[in-house]
């Protein structure tokens, strides 16, 4: 038996069994994540590494998703990296996915050139000076760039991708002039957009993006998701 | 009175009394059109150029969005820029709306820099050497790139808009990108975007861009337009 720490628990997703041990006073995974998730497209027998992987969310429900996947979580911060690492082995998925306790501008160390056919990352939002800094500094760390920003997190996935890999990423639908100028500068193409409003009538605030390496210039604007659909109903009543 | 060539025929658009001329079997105008024009925001008095205003559809329909506006439009083919002018006539409106015959890659010698606060254009979607040219001339240099490309708008933009000023567009959504990277190249920042999909669960085929020249990094994602929002309640059946 593995040991539960002092205001852990652990948390049934209600996905195939899959259980996941989260903190109660500090990070917690988001919707973010959930919606990133249900967007990333994955073939069987690829290999996948998820860049800040805080709670192990992202490897958990991805492992479901294809025959034969090998998945990478990378989270920088030792007590998060710990316990992504614990609920792996709760779901006795240790032959599947590795958590790997690293600051994801190192990976050269880590990872050969090339090796991955997909990354995901959640990334922070908030540039530094920016927003208020989150006096819980776990959190602080997931959502503001203090520890490798959007660019950082495109520059290493340019390296870690084989040529046509495929990056997702959701972020604020603020910066997405950001994202793709971003994206174009280290060589991925923005292939798929598709963006996230909080009910119909409402301006995005979330947009999920798959980017190809050395895609060809074509995107595709998919359907938005309204989080909460009814809500114009009730007011358009 | 004014002449009504033949195969021309008078189109009352449902707004304010405006009418326009049509030709049947030549350039008419498009839903895209339509769809511009909503879009675009104006303020009094805003001295506004539409270019490659074919029908002249336009600058008929955006002088009521505002008091004293000026505007004009720029058309290169001398049938459809004579046929706008004449719409112009028409409605009695020479003294808010002035139609040039020219090429707007040569307006450098007709206005000054930095004379309009609005620049307002559907450009040619199709690149040269892709898709069918359609037989008729006229169409042809409407939907194709031949007299002039999006990156020759976008330049000529540059030179026309005061710092601040406002650039509105339409365009196939599936190039996006390059739309983008246009705007960022010629110093427009992308402030608002606003989808076109067929319909509920279809992917975008039309974007509306706003972009502000020397404008700051937030954009606004609205909500999208389905044009045809019934459809998916038929199938969902």
């Amino acid at each position: 038996m593995f040991k539960l720490k002092k205001n852990e628990k652990i948390e049934d997703l209600e996905a195939k069994g899959i259980k996941i041990i989260q903190a109660k006073d500090s990070y917690r995974f988001s919707v973010d994540s959930i919606l990133l998730l249900n967007f990333v497209r994955l073939k069987n027998f690829e290999n996948i590494i998820d860049l800040g992987t805080g709670s192990g969310i992202i490897p958990l429900l991805l492992f479901g998703k294809g025959k034969g996947l090998s998945i990478y979580g990378i989270e920088i911060q030792k007590d998060l990296a710990d316990m992504a690492r614990r609920s792996v082995e709760l779901n006795k998925l240790q032959n599947g996915i590795t958590i790997i306790q690293e600051d994801f501008r190192k990976l050269k160390n880590i990872f050969k050139n090339q090796q991955f056919d997909v990354v995901v990352s959640n990334p922070p939002y908030i540039s530094l000076g920016k927003g208020k800094i989150n006096p819980s500094s776990s959190r602080a760390i997931a959502r503001h760039e203090i520890k490798g920003d959007l660019e950082d997190i495109i520059f290493v996935s340019h390296y870690l991708l084989k040529d046509k890999g495929r990056i997702y990423l959701i972020y604020k639908s603020a910066k997405l002039i950001r994202l793709v100028i971003t994206l174009k500068k280290y060589g991925f193409e923005p292939k798929v957009i598709k963006f996230i409003h909080p009910w119909p009538g409402k301006n995005a605030n979330l947009v999920l993006v798959e980017g190809i390496k050395s895609g060809k210039e074509e995107l595709k604007i998919e359907d938005p998701i309204f989080l909460n659909f009814n809500k114009k109903k009730e007011i358009s009543k």
